[in-house]
C-alpha cells in the first residue's frame, strides 16, 4: 500500500493548475497508446464519505479521452441484479483491453458496510479472499489495477458535512445522514483499514490518499492515472510466478474415464418406462426451483459425436419453453475477446428462477483451448482455480449447478462419424476439423482427466456419463437432474 | 395471411414421420447456407391457449442446428425490463444477421390481452401500429419474418384442458386457468384477428394455422420454416418502392442552421453567474427525477470542434456519477453490425431514474453514414422515420429527451483546428479524417438541415446551440436541460 500525504505547504491555486497543465498532455499521450494494448485500466473509486470521490471522477473524466473511458456507478442493485450472482454486475462493467473503465463503488462496499453493521468476520475474511481471486484473475490477464481510497479526518468529514447542510445547492450528492457517518466513523476506519491491508497486493495495490486537500488529492489522481496508463501501454503480462500458477502434474489416480462402463444398455422396454417418469419429474422439479426463484445451471461438454444435442433435448423437452435458455458457445466474437475469458460466460446468466443449459461452456478453456494451443500453458493451467472461483460464485447466487461429461470410446466415435457421413441431415455435423481432432484423442483424453479431477466440487460436481447406449446417457442425465435439484431443494 | 387446414383426411403417424424426415436435411441445409448471408430470421411463435406453441418450438430446436438458433420467451417483464422502454426487450432478443431467433411471446401478447381487458380501441390501434413500424424497420434491413398463429376451436380447446386437469404429469407447462380462457375465448379470437388483419402485410405476413392435429401444425411449421430459411440464404433486401422510402427534397423552408446568430456572446461576470445558477437547478431536478423514476436522454451532436465534450463537462458536473452515464458512440463492433444500425442504441438504455448522455448518437446515420455513402440512399432517407420511432418510444418508456447541435462557422472551426494542434494535449482530437470532412461541409450542412427538419418532434426536439462563444453554448445546454426537465415533471 502507498500512502500520500499533503506537505506542511498548503498547494496554491496557481501551483495545482500548472502542475496539471503539465500532466495533462502525458495523460492523453499515455491514454492514446494504451488504447492499442491488451490491458484494461480499471479504477477503482473508494474512501470515506466527504472525502471527494464524486470530485476525482469528474476530474478524470475531464483528463482523459471519453472514447476510451467509461465510468459505472455501483450503487442501490436493481431488481435484475439482486436476482443474479452478487458479481455479475461487476463483471458485466468490466472493461475491454484498451479501454479505462472508472468505477465508483466497487466489490469493496457492500463487505465492508456490512461487516459495519455486525457481518462475521469469518464471512468478511471470506468476502475478502473472493475479492483477492477476482482481482488476481483479471490482473493476470493483463488488467491494470488502480485502487484508490480516499481518506479525511473525522474532523474534516463533519466540517465538509456542515457546510453542504448550510449550502446544499452547491452539492450535485444527496445529503449524507451525518449523524450515522460520524457515529461510525472510528468503526468504518478500523473495518477498511483490515480490508485495504488484507487485498493489497502486487497485481492489485491500494493507494491511500489523504483528502483533506482537495487539490493535492486531484493531483495526486492524476499523477496515479499517468502511472497506470502507462503500465497499460506497456501491455506487458504480469510476471507470473511459474511455481504457483502452473499445475502440478495429476497425482496418480484411478482415472475418472477409465472407470466408465462403456458396454452398459438399458433395455428398451426399461427406457420407455423411464424417460416420461424421469421427465415429468423434471417438469415439476424445474416448477418448484422456478416459484421458489431458484435456478439451474446445466454443463453438457463430451467428445465429438458423444450425444450431447440429443440428451439436452431430451432435458428441455420437459421443461416450459419460458423456463430455460439453451446457450451454444463457439468462437468469441471481437467484444468477448477484449474481456476476460470468463465474461461472456457470466453474461449469459438470466434472472433466477431458470434454467440454463450450456452446450459446450466455459470449459472449453481447459479442454480445446489447452490441447490447441489458442491459450498459454500458464492461462489454462490457473483456469482450473479460476472456474471453480466463477462456479462458487454462481452457487452462492442460488443455483443448482449439473456438469456432464458424455463419455464414448474412439472406436464407437469413428462408427459415429462415419453414420454421419451416411445421413443426409447430420452431415453438418462433421467438419474435417473433427477428423483432425481425433488425432488428438490422447491429448484431449488427458485434459478431460485433469479437468474431472481439478474442477469436481461439492457446489458443481462432474457426472462422468456412458453414452455408447444414448438412451443410457439420456436417463442418466435426466436422473442427476432430478436428483440434483431434489437435493437442492431439500437443502436450500 | 395464409391460412392452413389439415385435410380431411386424418394424417397418420408413419405418413407424418416419413415426410419429417424428408423436410429435415432441407432444413439444416437451408439453415447452414443463411448463416452465412445477411438475413436474420425471426420467427413469432403465437396463438390461442392450448394450440400447442410449446411443442412447436420444441420441434424446432430438434429440426435446426443448435450452433445458429437462440429462443426467447417474453413472459412476465422483469422489475428491470419495465423499467426500461416498452420495446427493450424485443430488441435486445433480435437474433443477428445468420441467425435464426424463436420468439415465444411477442410484441403481439400485450397489446391483445390489454384489448381483451378493456384497452381503448384508439390505443389498441396506435400499438398494432407500432408494430407495423418495427417489423417494417427489420424486414427493411434484412430480417425475414415468420409469424405463426397457431389456432383452434373452443372445442378443442375444452377438450386439451380437461386433458391436462386429469393427467397434469404429461404437461409441462403450467396449468391455464381453464375458466378463463374459455370464457373469453371469442373476445380473443375477434381481437387478435383484428391484430392479425392490422398487421398483415408483404414484409412480414402472417401464417395461421389450424393446429386442431398436432401432427398437420408441426408439419406446417416444418414446411414454412424452410420457406423462411431459404429466403434469408438469398440474401436479397426486400424490393424497396422508391416512392415511398426515398425523401423527396427538402421544402424550401427557411434554414435552421442560417438563422442561429453565431455572434450572441455572454458577457464574462454574467456567465459566473450563469453557471453556477443552472448547474445547482440541474443538480435538483435530476434528484426529482430520479425520485420519481423517470429517465432523460439528451443527445449531443454537432460540428467537429464546436464544443461537445465541454459542454457535456458542464452538464455532468452538476450530476451525482450514480445518476448519469455518458456514451461516447464510434464504428459499430461485429455484433453491433450484425444488427439492426438501431440495436446498440437501445442497448445503451439504462433502468428508470437515470440520465443518459449519448456523445455522438444514432444521427450518426443521417450525417456522417449519409455523407460519407456508408449507407444507401434508401438506407438513410428511412432512418428519419425509425428515427422518430425510437425517440417515441423511449419517450413513452417515461423519459425527457433533448437534442443538441452545436453550430460553429467553418472559419471558427478552421481556428479551433489551428489551435487544437498548438495545444498539446488537444492533438489527439485533430485527426487527418477532421480536415477530410471539412472539405464536405456543404453536404454535412444540407444533411443538418434535412434532419433537423426531419426528427424535430413534440417529445424529442431539437436545439440548434450558437457555439462561437463556447460560454453562451454551455449556458444554452444548461438552461435549455433545466426548461426541459422542469416542463417534463410539471406534465407527467
Amino acid at each position: 500500500m502507498k500512502i500520500y500525504e499533503p506537505g506542511s505547504k498548503a498547494l496554491s491555486k496557481d501551483e495545482y493548475e500548472r502542475r496539471i497543465e503539465l500532466l495533462r498532455p502525458k495523460i492523453v499521450n499515455a491514454h492514446f497508446k494504451m488504447r492499442k494494448g491488451n490491458s484494461p485500466v480499471i479504477v477503482v473509486i473508494s474512501g470515506v464519505e466527504g472525502a471527494g470521490k464524486g470530485e476525482v471522477i469528474h476530474a478524470l473524466n475531464e483528463w482523459l479521452d471519453p472514447r476510451g473511458t467509461e465510468t459505472h456507478s455501483f450503487w442501490l442493485p436493481t431488481e435484475d441484479e439482486r436476482r443474479r450472482p452478487h458479481y455479475w454486475r461487476f463483471n458485466q462493467a468490466m472493461p475491454g483491453r484498451g479501454r479505462v473503465g472508472i468505477l465508483f463503488g466497487s466489490w469493496y462496499t457492500d463487505p465492508i458496510i456490512q461487516r459495519v453493521e455486525g457481518l462475521k468476520h469469518k464471512d468478511f475474511h471470506a468476502q475478502l479472499q473472493s475479492i483477492c481471486n477476482f482481482e488476481e484473475m483479471l490482473a493476470l490477464d493483463g488488467a491494470v489495477f488502480l485502487k484508490l481510497w480516499f481518506h479525511i479526518s473525522k474532523k474534516v468529514m463533519k466540517e465538509r458535512m456542515d457546510d453542504i447542510d448550510r449550502h446544499p445547492e452547491l452539492h450535485w450528492h444527496m445529503l449524507p445522514v451525518r449523524k450515522k457517518m460520524l457515529a461510525t466513523y472510528e468503526k468504518y476506519h478500523e473495518i477498511s483499514s483490515e480490508a485495504l491491508n488484507e487485498t493489497d497486493g502486487a497485481l492489485a495495490e491500494w493507494h491511500f490518499v489523504d483528502s483533506s486537500c482537495d487539490r493535492f488529492r486531484n493531483l495526486t489522481a492524476a499523477n496515479l492515472i499517468l502511472q497506470a496508463l502507462e503500465t497499460a501501454g506497456k501491455s506487458a503480462k504480469p510476471h507470473v510466478p511459474k511455481a504457483k500458477h502452473l499445475a502440478t502434474s495429476i497425482p496418480n489416480v484411478v482415472s475418472r474415464l477409465g472407470s466408465v462402463n462403456l458396454n452398459k444398455k438399458i433395455p428398451d422396454n426399461e427406457y420407455d418406462e423411464l424417460l416420461p417418469k424421469y421427465q415429468s419429474r423434471l417438469t415439476r422439479l424445474a416448477w418448484r426451483m422456478f416459484k421458489r426463484r431458484k435456478s439451474l445451471l446445466a454443463v453438457f461438454e463430451g467428445w465429438d459425436a458423444a450425444g450431447k444435442g440429443g440428451a439436452i433435448r431430451r432435458v428441455t423437452q420437459s421443461l416450459d419453453p419460458r423456463l430455460y435458455q439453451v446457450v451454444g458457445f463457439s468462437a468469441p466474437n471481437d467484444e468477448e475477446k477484449a474481456h476476460h475469458y470468463l465474461w461472456r460466460f457470466w453474461r449469459t446468466l438470466p434472472v433466477s428462477g431458470q434454467t440454463t443449459i450450456f452446450d459446450r461452456s466455459h470449459y472449453g478453456r481447459v479442454l480445446v483451448e489447452r490441447v490447441e494451443g489458442y491459450a498459454r500453458v500458464d492461462e489454462w493451467a490457473r483456469a482450473y482455480d479460476e472456474i471453480n472461483e466463477f462456479e462458487k460464485h454462481i452457487a452462492q447466487g442460488g443455483y443448482a449447478i449439473a456438469k456432464f461429461w458424455l463419455q464414448i470410446s474412439q472406436e464407437e466415435q469413428l462408427k459415429r462419424f462415419k453414420e454421419r457421413e451416411r445421413v443426409s441431415f447430420k452431415q453438418y455435423k462433421i467438419t474435417p476439423e473433427d477428423w483432425r481432432n481425433r488425432d488428438k484423442w490422447p491429448r484431449y483424453e488427458e485434459a478431460v482427466e485433469e479437468m474431472l479431477l481439478r474442477t469436481d466440487t461439492d457446489v458443481a460436481p462432474w457426472t462422468v456419463v456412458p453414452a455408447t447406449d444414448k438412451r443410457t446417457a439420456r436417463i442418466t442425465v435426466l436422473k442427476t437432474l432430478c436428483r440434483t435439484l431434489e437435493d437442492f431443494l431439500d437443502r436450500e
